[in-house]
């Protein structure tokens, strides 16, 4: 099963206790993409400047991802500046340059429109709602969101989730979106807003989630390094809906398992800066380290 | 197989988001010998003031809990108030009486000294050390500290890790002890300092058990409501150590059980003030629990 993720591709500048990486490569779609990949066959809808090298574009190919939908336009590719702290559940965002992104419009390729798997990565849920009104058929959406979005764009926030099967949400953002600090009764508000499942970040934490009454809780993988935070939410995600693309089912048994090959990509994802540990990750370590994951949890 | 706490029997005053309660049951050594006398025979070192009613000691009596242990001083019985942020996780002490606990020099009935189980609370590591060398026989010694003792007494704290099979700590403290800001980091340099097993409480976000090599992640039940999170570690390590006390093994298979019996009496503890969930609680509603947090985890 094939899946499209919309969402940013970008240069990141990163601090972090362990380091420091100057306009490397990031982005939600960039994260999903190199992590979904590894599942099924992915396509992206994004935008870039004029100064994003080909080389990025190779490692794109490379995986196999599909990037006639990232169109490249006149101008700067998005640009995010972040500092760590020494918890690094805790960042400052230094700089962030929209450039490109602030005048981009998706457009999904003739090929693109009919796509079994979509995830709307965190953007303006405005251009969520154009990507899923150009789509002639899908089996499942996905979406994610953030506080700027539940503050600034409400009502349209509000009608993405009436239309997704899935949100994936930060626990900080699921309490702000339910006006809820309880974490199961803001999962339980989401889930009224339309989404059939709610997927909960906690970041080193692991994650919750919930589906109609049922819930399941997985811990993250307990990595001695953590170099890099970023992107692990997105890769998170595609490694979960990696799964669901191959193996299509929405019963509790496997949405529990794309949860773990969601908390492998990102324990994964984690160890290095960029993608570079995503980049040349192969199946046989993500079932081992998935295998891991039963022995930490199994009693 | 019998088990001796040694910690605080108190008044709690609280404020949480959910209400308040004045003067009630409190301590350490309170919460984790009603957790712990559900699995096993427990017997409490402690002391308690003129003002500490009768009808709190036949709480402990009908639990069957041996209070020999529990000494009546001159003066007022130990008082904290506190009060819980939305936040639950974060709590701002308001007063703090030491009253008759300030010159407690903990003293073992002749028929303490001979016990299995040995959980030492949280209290001046001098004293917990004093009960250890008052005991003639015991199989395993397990113990709590906090920040202050940490800061303050760093020496005695030693001598009691080198001497505890056990630690069972919070998140933070872990972080405090070992001067190491990643949790797996900090317990490999606790390990290093004396217990084969370092249980780490993360609050609502579970706990992480190292034992040697191994690692095994518990979450925390879900609850939607959680009304006074007071006690919800002692209720811990009450399960935790019951449980090995009424299984006597420490492979970690049975450890790993141990972990979840005490998650499933701390997601007891929290559902009320004081301990008025736990002197009503009963095997069987543990037992169902227990299966729940199988359906929780498993994948």
């Amino acid at each position: 099963m094939s899946i499209l993720v919309v969402g940013t591709v970008a240069f990141d500048s990163i601090e972090t206790p362990s380091g420091s990486a100057e306009r490397v490569l990031g982005g939600s779609a960039t994260y999903f993409s190199f992590a979904a990949s590894l599942f099924a066959p992915v396509r992206v809808v994004g935008v870039i400047g004029e100064d994003f090298p080909q080389e990025h574009l190779d490692l794109f190919s490379r995986r196999g991802i599909d990037i006639q939908g990232l169109k490249k336009e006149k101008g700067e590719t998005f640009h995010w500046r972040g500092r760590y702290h020494e918890d690094l559940n805790v960042r400052d965002t230094i700089e962030l340059h929209l450039n490109v992104l602030s005048s981009f419009v998706p457009r999904l390729p003739e090929s693109y429109r009919e796509t079994d798997y979509v995830f709307l990565g965190n953007i303006d849920p405005a251009m969520q709602l154009e990507v899923v009104d150009q789509l002639k058929h899908f089996r499942l959406l996905a979406c994610d969101t953030m506080d700027h979005w539940i503050n600034g764009s409400p009502k349209e926030l509000r009608k993405v989730l009436a239309r997704v099967e899935i949100l994936m949400i930060n626990d900080s953002e699921a309490r702000l979106l339910s006006g809820e600090h309880n974490i199961v009764r803001a999962a339980r508000a989401i889930l009224k807003m339309g989404p059939k499942t709610v997927l909960i970040k906690r970041g080193e934490y692991g994650a919750l989630l919930f589906s109609g009454s049922q819930v399941f809780a997985a811990p993250a993988f307990p990595l001695e390094h953590v170099f890099d935070p970023t992107g692990a939410g997105d890769s998170f995600a595609g490694g979960f809906l990696g799964h669901l693309a191959k193996h299509p089912s929405l019963d509790r048994a496997n949405l529990c398992k794309a949860v773990i090959f969601g908390s492998v990509l990102a324990s994964f994802c984690v160890e290095q800066f960029s993608v570079d540990r995503l980049r040349t990750l192969e199946m046989p370590e993500i079932y081992e380290r998935y295998a891991k994951f039963r022995a930490l949890t199994r009693f």
